[in-house]
């Protein structure tokens, strides 16, 4: 089985949306990832922090879904990162209420011994200077590198983000994102200034209008699903970097007619994530329900047209 | 060969985007889907009004590109309805900063006795009561009525667009309009709402990111193609429709599964004509380059994942 290695926030989010308002929960980019992974037959670990507030049962929970938790490190004493945002009517966009670092602000990641060696490495959403501290301590050289971040990182620390992306294969990152960091409006022309700095794939994340997959000139598209109702779109970007991840992993190919393959899974995960508040749907997400929606997913996109010559 | 009833303006344009303006150009929606039938084997008509000031070599083009201009009224002394607008940085919203109807205001469509008989029949963008008072005069049942509006008739003459509504197959619409329409944010809830008025087939048309096709609960979408510039989105929309009726007119199959190649064509076509201002793409597009980003569109879309049992 290969080894996927996770690194990313386990975290407390409180979230708000038109429909409804959560206590603080099980939250953070390497959950909702370990969580996607769940789907795929890889050996995953997460390289995260936690305090001694975080609930066992939340650890029990990844454990339980095959995720390896040897690499989340427990600060005794220590308060657990929190989140809160509140999302706009529309929930394309939201302001964040609420961020207290806590235990993230000193960490340190300690990769663990039988994942230095991992097939694949997912540098979620954290800090650059520990994303960068992971791919320090593999002592071989993975197969993919993919990484996640945000508009936070390039805003406060944008040398070290660089630094980190010039090390990557794969870039995911959403829209506004691509255009902040590449000064680019038009997505094609951000992804081609963003390919300049490094990674080799490039992948938009558009939200509820799909994800864009580029290499060179090559260009693939994944549609997210209609759905009558989308109720929390937390999480949802984590979840697709994860099943693209995890499917890339099981897969064992790196191609990019494999990697479309791999952005049609992470769309279809992400489309069951934003149907219950938080971690709720994928925590209870069935593989039969994943399979059905693949099909949905191919009614969705294929058509037939004969090329005229 | 198989017969078009095209019914929309004939107009003059004045246009400003952040990449430059026009003076007054030749414009319409009957001249976009006019444009875009040109690319299949179909006996296309126009039925429409312009004032005495409309050039001659406007209406030689459009019957240079095959289309009947029989039914384009011309009114003596009159002036051609006339439209500006200026579009915003992001090139998704824009202002009107004339409507000048003109002829248009006392507009009598009179379907040319040839084209009574009409296989398809393509409303585009007008008074909902012209558009009705062109079915009245088909002598026959087409095999398909597409109908094309805008939010201004849902403002102003809303009684009357939804009696046309009732009378027509398909309706191609944009997201914000049937959201107006309709009264749902969820685009998947706002189809079912304007299916429940009519039309069994719905097009939601997203401007840069694509369009959906529903048929009760059968969904399929056509993305838009990437491009490295958008350079005037006018005549989009419309080209986008005459695309999908030219595609359903010449292959004479009203199908589910072969409007999804409608579709995929309008999108194809619409991709022209935003690369120039106006119709200037539209009117040198070849048929070769459009066969070739047809190829673009598969490789866009088309994927390969082995379903599970």
């Amino acid at each position: 089985m290969n080894k996927l290695l996770i690194v990313g926030t386990v975290a407390f989010d409180a979230i708000e949306t038109p429909f409804g308002k959560t206590d603080k929960i099980l939250g953070g980019a390497a959950t909702y990832i370990g969580l996607a992974s769940n789907f795929f037959n890889v050996d995953a670990a997460i390289v995260s922090v936690v305090g001694e507030d975080f609930p066992k049962e939340y650890l029990n929970l990844l454990e339980n879904k095959k995720v390896n938790i040897e690499g989340i490190e427990i600060v005794k004493g220590g308060k657990t990162f929190f989140w809160s945002g509140k999302y706009h009517n529309d929930l394309n966009s939201r302001d964040t209420l609420i961020t207290e670092l806590n235990v993230l602000a000193d960490f340190n990641p300690i990769v663990p011994e039988a994942y230095k060696n991992s097939d694949i490495v997912l540098l979620g959403n954290l800090h650059p200077m520990v994303q960068s501290g992971v791919l320090d301590q593999m002592t071989t050289k993975p197969k993919l590198i993919v990484l996640d971040t945000m508009n936070f990182w390039m805003d406060c620390a944008l040398p070290e983000l660089l630094d980190v992306i010039k090390r990557v294969d794969v870039i995911t990152i959403n829209d506004e994102e691509a255009r902040q960091l590449s000064g680019e409006y038009s997505l094609v022309k951000a992804a081609a200034k963003i390919h300049a700095m490094g990674p080799k794939y490039v992948v938009i994340k558009k939200g509820e209008h799909g994800a864009l997959l580029f290499q060179g000139k090559e260009v693939f598209f994944a549609p997210a699903l209609p759905l009558e109702e989308v109720f929390d779109p937390t999480g949802a970007g984590d979840t697709f970097a994860g099943g693209f991840a995890g499917y890339i992993t099981q897969s064992e190919n790196i191609s990019f007619e494999n990697m479309k393959n791999a952005i049609i899974y992470g769309s279809n995960l992400a489309s069951f994530c934003v149907e219950k508040f938080g971690t709720e749907r994928m925590e209870n997400l069935e593989k039969n329900e994943v399979n059905a929606r693949l099909r949905q997913f191919k009614a969705l996109t294929q058509f037939e047209i004969e090329l005229e010559e």
